[in-house]
């Protein structure tokens, strides 16, 4: 089975999650309507929706709260990326122009807010327990970017600092796509607990990928311009590991402090060092864990599909 | 009595709203507090925490939710005006540095979705109308920010149009926290719709005198310079007014087509074409509406403070 394929087996439920965000999105405003038809034009697979209906089908129960739960962390989603893109001055989104870029600061700042809100609205209607989740989410993503706007250009940071950060960015909204799946399908507590974990160490390993991804890619598969992370003075995993575990680590440092990176000169160091091989090895170590969450998990399509979509995810940097 | 006493006679409850608010916004993030902390120390005297408190004065019952709600609905409030500077490019805010320019832009959003989030989270215990009201909200305030930016410069927007935004950027919000906190501390439904309707027409009073003031306050008693709804092409109620009704109003389109619209030049024609004045009545107006919903009320304590309050908003622009 492809992504594809898994994508193809839900078809029928991600055409009705992708229906939900329009309608709610929907608006009499010619500015916001416009704006908000070309942010979606160019959204892309949605792996939340995705993983909040896998995780729905471990019980023979597909409830409608779990469709509007989907659409509502996939805004959620949006919102956070038209913000991120305002905060980190990004002028390219999944490869087109962002929002900011396009028209400006304010109407980025103000299409997120009203995507805030769309999603509020909507998981408003299914619970308590979605409401709690938002909240959380937003949360947990505002306090990891407040983190990585206090570390930038910060050489001292540690890997736990890290891992702490890329949990707040990452791995906690993954893992609550995850759990609210599979809870709002009525599935049993333990099957619950196990995807909730499934989704934190799927999102850790993808943060990690994505961030060696950032020197690694080509800037049309990545979507955006290589070694931004970098030029923000954004210190991920492989810098990190060869500023405190490689003989160039000071060489490293000051290239950093120097405000404008070199970008080749550091990935140059940072492969030779074998930075860039130990992330990996760390991403591969979540993935592992995260296939290690659905063992116990009874066989079916939807354990198939989570099981595929963490070798994807793998696959993205080997 | 005086707003003074109006807040002494709530200080005790006031208080246990302000430290709801500085309790949920605690954070272990040196940079997140220290924002926080300025901007809370600049924030106003909390008029949305007043009316719900007060609008909760009906019943003998005063619910902790109405304290919880009052502290999710100052947080709201906080986080649109953060949003709003950056929407604005404005640099004052109540006298001091606003907190996009005294960081940036991108500490000011993330502050305000950090806010949205902790507002959210309390609102989330409070109740499912509490939920939905401040989903309402945040896609009402948005809309009609939304709205100011398409029609800035705008020299064609009618009066109906005016009231339509003021109505999604501050009328209907207040009469949000008017009817919730009387809905939280379940009062009867009667009571409920009329005191909806008085923040509802207080609110646009009080939004058309906002507007009023940005022509005739001066820079310390307004917290920001006067005049910069012009600058920013935002044409309100006496503007409206004297391009419609008056004999100088091509004069006046011809000013703010230069876009960089002459702020004594404006200031000075509608004075003489009455168009101040008449906005001022249009205020008015709203105001004795506010009122006339008080009075099938019962008379107490909350309701002479409601009373006041009309009063208050009136005194501020005549």
């Amino acid at each position: 089975m492809t992504l594809e394929g898994v994508v193809q087996e839900l078809e029928t439920d991600l055409q009705r999650v992708g229906q939900k965000v329009r309608e709610v999105v929907k608006s009499s405003n010619p500015l916001l309507a416009r704006v908000t038809e070309y942010f979606l034009s160019g959204s892309g697979k949605g792996l939340r929706p995705i993983l909040v209906l896998l995780s729905g089908g471990f019980s023979k129960y597909r409830d409608d709260r779990v469709i509007s739960l989907a659409a509502a962390l996939e805004l959620v989603h949006m919102a956070s990326l038209l913000h991120d893109d305002v905060i980190d001055n990004s002028d390219t989104r999944r490869g087109q122009m962002s929002v900011n870029a396009k028209w400006n600061n304010q109407i980025a700042v103000l299409l997120g807010d009203f995507f805030y809100a769309k999603a509020l609205n909507l998981v408003g209607s299914v619970g308590k327990e979605g409401v709690e989740a938002v909240a959380q989410i937003i949360n947990t993503l505002t306090e990891g970017e407040f983190e990585q706007l206090s570390c930038q250009f910060n050489t001292l940071i540690t890997e736990d600092d890290y891992f702490q950060r890329i949990e707040k960015k990452t791995a906690r909204f993954i893992a609550t796509c995850c759990k609210l799946g599979a809870l709002y399908s009525e599935a049993p507590e333990e099957v619950v607990d196990l995807l909730s974990q499934y989704g934190f160490n799927l999102g850790m390993a993808y943060q990690i990928r994505d961030d060696i991804l950032d020197f690694t890619a080509n800037k049309k598969t990545l979507g955006k311009p290589v070694g931004s992370d970098l030029q923000q003075g954004i210190i991920t995993l492989p810098v990190i590991h060869g500023i405190n575990y490689s003989s160039k680590g000071s060489e490293i440092i000051n290239i950093i402090k120097s405000k404008k990176p070199d970008f080749a000169a550091i990935y140059k160091i940072i492969r030779e060092t074998g930075s860039i091989s130990y992330a990996q090895k760390k991403a591969e170590q979540f993935s592992q864990r995260a296939r290690e969450c659905l063992l116990p998990l009874p066989e079916c399509k939807a354990k198939n599909a989570l099981r595929l979509i963490v070798d994807l995810t793998e696959a993205r940097t080997s």
